[in-house]
């Protein structure tokens, strides 16, 4: 498939880069600080997306553009659950959300009454890291069940990273997880990364990443 | 990227389907029974793997194709120690094996002496549903700390399977997983699907997984 893509696929992502950068402008304008939030399927996406709203509803308003292949509305309807304003994006099937995609899902949210807009990502480690979208930060959710050799076998979605969160850490006790080795799999790609170790079904570790979080919101208005 | 793809995608997968065919005929011709090994990063696809040689090695000969995103050796290293001949496949970020892939792999497997060959699929949920590679049988290796909703959220891949592996059943009692919910999702898409739960940790609900590949391998023989 490579030899007969290679030309589209630059085409594409040169049109992907300037999309994401117009939906970089569009919420700068609109001050707002955005995450594109990836993982495995069932490392905790949408777990760690009610935690953080939990966490920061009572001061900021919050909006979540949630991405799935299919046309299923269990991540969509757990979010609207929590009373946030969610938009829901089918891929029809494709691996990954695009900025094209982000950018027809925007206008759909208030982002003017807005101060944080999460994205959730289609469940993939491979190609969503091809994809700019254009928010302020990418971060990864890994999880302690899925084993500590990601980095070394899933090496691009790590290099392009902002913050990781490791996620199901109360699982330690009951799985293989060795954190040094996948700690120096991490620091090879992705020097000083900012890492925040969670879980989300306990609540440890959340207080860290909702004040670096909040700090990083406001800071954002002041730059 | 979709409007752009059509057309290439269509004229790759009518090629991909030829070569498989043509895979699935030489595996006949040399009385070879292959599985396509397929799981979200970190369900247990190698730990899967290894048990199924431990428990086959002494009745019959095993190959195994190990495909990666990226040039690490860590499961091809795991295989090759079980001392099984092993071919690594690095699909240069590529997120899913194709049937060309296959194709180039076989010959470096000593395919007459053999009796299975083992495909360790990438960790994908969603690109390797679309490609057949001529193997006999497509399986899923599922766990239980994905979470029960992955059937409903990865419709594709479950429809074209024909064995699941529910892996990590050990997990069970520390995680929020509801087997009715998950094998009700499973039974929508791909009614009776034949279904082994099973811990590659523990070893348990290894045992039936065993027999019934067994009784497949002489089966094929005869057909």
């Amino acid at each position: 498939m490579s030899a007969i893509r290679v030309p589209i696929v630059e085409k594409i992502f040169d049109a992907n880069d300037q999309i994401a950068h117009q939906n970089k402008q569009l919420m700068a304008q609109n001050h707002v600080y955005a995450i594109n939030i990836m993982a495995s399927p069932g490392a905790g996406k949408t777990s760690f997306i009610l935690q953080t709203i939990k966490h920061l509803q009572s001061e900021f308003k919050i909006g979540v553009i949630e991405g799935d292949t299919a046309a299923v509305t269990i991540d969509a309807d757990k979010v609207a659950a929590a009373g946030m304003p969610a938009v829901q994006i089918n891929t029809g099937g494709e691996c990954h959300l695009d900025a094209s995609m982000i950018s027809n899902a925007l206008p759909q949210l208030p982002l003017d009454e807005l101060d944080l807009v999460i994205v959730e990502n289609v469940g993939n480690l491979i190609c969503p890291a091809a994809f700019d979208l254009g928010t302020t930060i990418n971060l990864l959710v890994a999880s302690v069940p899925e084993g500590d050799d990601k980095p070394y076998k899933y090496p691009n979605i790590y290099r392009g990273l902002n913050v990781l969160v490791i996620n199901k850490t109360d699982l330690k006790p009951y799985v293989q997880f060795d954190m040094d080795y996948f700690t120096r799999g991490v620091q090879l790609l992705n020097p000083g990364l900012t890492t925040f170790p969670v879980s989300c079904r306990t609540g440890e570790g959340i207080a860290p990443w909702i004040e670096w979080l909040k700090a990083e919101i406001l800071a954002s208005r002041q730059g």
